[in-house]
This record gives structure tokens, C-alpha cells and sequence, in this order.
């Protein structure tokens, strides 16, 4: 495999995320330079001290003039707005890429904004935290966990496999889906079971109990601590995949109902059963998570 | 506060949360006898190897001839069963708990067949975790942690301070709540999210997604890697009080999905704010669950 190279990456949003792919393109031996651009001058002056980016630029557009590798790792809405503002700038060479976890508005500015649409790949590493900002940041976010790309059909595959090459880099699985398959698939794994710790929370919120709940209910919720504004952003981008996945998941708990209903222990513990097997059986991402905050490197 | 004293405990299934009690118990400097009683052999030997109980009874009748209080770690139904099996051998002034994941029946049982129903104390311990058997016991499993005690109106106040003392000598933080109270509460606050967990396990399993699920979805269903016999016990057990939270439950979804429908990006935040911030605000238990099991003290 090709080492993933470039003289000067852009990392628009250099917060947990951002951040943490240039403390990880570091350690992964990266030479070049990294630039980063924030929106509040703190983010970008902590992002510096801890090491993330070298140098923060005055602008968006100053950021990405002159990479020809550019991030964007900003909440999805800012990144539609954000693709508009840097296409009368990017190099026609520069390959474009992103966090956001939702695909098919941000592919589909992207294609629609940018003199080079082959060159834009969307990315959405599955990988993040409840903390933020760059002081969140850490290099081995990223180390062995799935990371989805979606070329379309008019994107050039070199910008491909260059982006694939940089996942690859930071210690990821990557995983090539359309955008359709993405945003159903997340919508199942990732943006449904936050749909559900947010109401599980306001359900025992509502009704009482949370002075009697331990562990099992914290990590159940846990992801109920994410940002309200990113995760209504989320919601609302992929509503036609998140509606369809809610009325699988009402079919689901409605069938779970009936068997609890019912008292047929032997098909209820089979139900169970079944579950747990395919729990139990699956590669459970090592959970980096919840460690100690490496020193930036 | 008085100490919690007994000349000799039974712990009647030395498993994971029995075995877990025996080592806790020694942590705090309790001096007396602790006789255990397992189904099976290579659990007794275990426990005893790694110093959760003294001795192990040949007979669960053994177990409990002789000890001034008596603890019930086995499943629910087992403990109804075992609840019946010791009646005639218990002293009368022995205690009797259990840390059953329901109330309402083993609390009748209990009433039912003891000869000093005032001295059967229901408790609930809010500890656990998916691994099993006293190679999983650890002394610090309870520290911190939520215990419900359940008292009826027959219980003897006496056997109750007894029992709180027990628990708070473990490190856990006791609540006095009534059968119905407590069978409502982890309803919403642990049956139900076990629940949840298995239907969206079952749900990523059967129609795809796995394979790129991350943290979240790892920390969100942690506890569907719970033991399928036991769980279906505890719901079907206390399938009135699951069944009405699941109707809450998929009201509470209904109005998530109508907020999304509806596209209304103001009211959607707010509840999601909402949620969040009375996630942030919980005093999460300490989350002791995942560290390295200490050695037997």
C-alpha cells in the first residue's frame, strides 16, 4: 500500500475531531504541513498549543488556498455552507473530504459547488466522544475503528483511494458504500440508537427513576450526551432513512410487545437469545473511548 | 451508624454478584463465617478458591442451617424455588435477602412460606455486568451504586436496618421503596433498556450494519451480551409494569418521530436539549465496570 502523502493539509474545524486527526497524521510519521481554520479564535490557538495544527489561518478561504488536502470536520449544516464558500478557491488537484454523518446534501453541494466534483470523496469516520474541542483531542481516536467513504459515480478514483489511503493511515477500516447505503446503515447503527438514548433519558426523566439507575442505563444513554444542535442537524439531514428506520424499529418493539404479552417463554428466550448471539458475536470496536487523554505527540 | 454483624452468612449462588458479596464483605472487615451453596460443583470450588466464600455447603439446607443471614443470588425463579426449599430449616431470627431483579413475586413467596415472613427483606442491588461466575466476582463491584430495599408492611424494622446496614457496609447508597415503587422503577430504568438493546441488536443484525457500528452503538447495547434465560425470567416477571412502560415508551417514540416528520427544527432541539442536559446533569454512577478485576482480598 502507498504511504498517504500531501505538502500541506487544511483541517477546517480542528475540534475532537479535527483535532485528532492531526494529532493522529503526526503519529502516523505525516511531514507536511498542517493548517487549521476555526471559527472562534480560542478553538484555533488550543488546537496550535496541543500540537494539532501548526498554524491557524486568519480565513476559511486563507486555509485552503494552497493544500491540496482539505477536511472539513465542522457540524453537518456548516459544512454545506462551507463547501459553497471554498470552491472559487480549491486547486483543481486538491482533493476535498469530510466528517459529516450524514451524505447525500453534503455530496450533492459538494458536487454541485466545486469546478472539480471528481475530486470531492465523502468521508464519515465512525469515530467520537461526548467531550469536544481540541483540548478532546487525541491520536488514537481513530485506531481500528470503521471508517465509510462514498465515491459516486463521476468521482475520480484517485481522489479515492488517496482518501481511502489517509483513513487507512490514521489506523481505520475503511469501507466503500454508496451514499444511499451509508445513510441507511448509519441511520440504523448510529443516528437510530441516538433517537432512542435521547428518549430513554426523557422517558426516566419524565416518569422517575434515575436516582436508582446505574450501569447498565449509563452506557445505554451515554451517547444521549451529545450536542443538541449536531444531532438535530443529523436528524433532519437524514430524515427519509431515520423515519423509514423508526417504523422498522416500532415493528421490532410492537413484535417484542406481543411476545412479552403473550408469556411464551420459549419463543420470547429464543428472541433474546438470537440477539444476544449476534451481540456477542460481533468484532466490538476496541473501546478506545474511555481512556486517559494521551499527551499530544 | 451500627456495624453490619453476623456470626455466619449464606450466600446461596457464589456467582458474579454472590461471590462478588463474599469479597466485598471481607474488604470491609467482616470477620464472621461465610458458608456458599452452588448448583454446580466447579462454581462451589471456584468461589472457594478465589476466597468468595470459607466453605461450601454439600446441600442448599446446609447452607442456611446454622446462619444468622441468609442472601439469594441465583436468577429469579430460582430464587422463588429456593425461597420454598429453605423455609422449614431457617432460624427465627435469621435474615433473609436476595438481590432478584423483581420484587412482586419472590416478596409473596417469601411472605408465603416463611415461618417469620418479617424477616424476609426483598433488595436490589444496582450492580452487574455481563461476565459470569466467581471468576467475574470482584470486591468493588458495589461501591458507589444504587441498592433498593423493599420492605412490606409485615417486615420486622429491625430485619430492615439489618439489611440496610448490610448494603451500606458494601459501599452502596440504599433506597427505601415499596414493591410496586421499585418494580415500576427499573421497568423504566432497566428492563427497558435491556429490551431496547436486544430489538436494536436484532434490528442492525437483520437488516444489515454491523459492520460499520462503532462506539456507540457498542456502549448502547452492551447489556444485550445479558444471559437470555435470565432475562426472560425478569420479563416475563414483571411483564405488567414492562409492558406499560413499553406503551409509554412508544408514545415517547411517536412524538420523536413527529418532531422529525414535521421537520421543526426549533421544538426538535429543544427536546433533544432537553434530554441532554438532564443526561449531563445524572450523577452517573462511577463506572467501576470495566476495569481489571482486582485480586481476591
Amino acid at each position: 500500500m502507498h504511504r498517504f502523502e500531501a505538502d500541506q493539509i487544511a483541517i477546517i474545524g480542528p475540534g475532537l475531531l479535527g483535532g485528532s486527526i492531526g494529532l493522529a497524521l503526526r503519529q502516523s510519521g505525516y511531514r507536511g504541513r498542517l493548517v487549521g481554520f476555526a471559527r472562534r479564535a480560542t478553538t484555533a490557538e488550543q488546537a496550535v498549543k496541543r500540537g494539532c495544527i501548526d498554524t491557524a489561518a486568519p480565513s476559511l478561504v486563507e486555509a485552503v488556498r494552497g493544500s491540496d488536502f482539505v477536511i472539513l470536520c465542522t457540524p453537518v449544516s456548516v459544512i454545506l455552507q462551507q463547501l459553497a464558500d471554498i470552491a472559487p478557491v480549491v486547486g483543481d488537484r486538491t482533493v476535498i473530504t469530510d466528517v459529516g454523518s450524514t451524505k447525500r446534501s453534503i455530496v450533492a453541494i459538494a458536487e454541485q459547488h466545486l469546478r472539480e466534483p471528481g475530486q470531492f470523496v465523502g468521508s464519515h469516520p465512525m469515530a467520537g466522544g461526548s467531550d469536544t474541542g481540541p483540548e478532546a483531542a487525541r491520536a488514537n481516536l481513530f485506531d481500528h475503528k470503521p471508517c465509510i467513504v462514498t465515491p459516486t459515480g463521476i468521482t475520480d478514483p484517485e481522489a479515492v483511494r488517496r482518501v481511502e489511503r489517509f483513513w487507512l493511515q490514521l489506523g481505520m477500516h475503511v469501507h466503500r458504500m454508496s451514499v444511499n447505503q451509508h445513510d441507511d446503515a448509519v441511520a440504523r447503527i448510529s443516528h437510530l440508537p441516538h433517537a432512542l438514548a435521547f428518549v430513554l433519558v426523557d422517558l426516566a426523566h419524565r416518569y422517575g427513576g434515575l436516582e436508582v439507575a446505574s450501569t447498565g442505563f449509563s452506557q445505554t444513554t451515554r451517547i444521549a450526551k451529545g450536542d443538541p444542535k449536531l444531532w438535530t442537524d443529523i436528524f433532519l439531514d437524514n430524515r427519509d432513512h431515520l423515519l423509514r428506520n423508526l417504523t422498522a424499529w416500532s415493528q421490532g418493539i410492537e413484535e417484542f410487545r406481543r411476545l412479552v404479552a403473550s408469556g411464551d417463554r420459549q419463543t420470547l428466550q429464543s428472541f433474546i437469545a438470537a440477539a444476544q448471539s449476534a451481540r456477542v458475536a460481533w468484532p466490538e470496536p476496541e473501546n478506545n473511548g474511555n481512556g486517559k487523554l494521551p499527551e499530544p505527540t
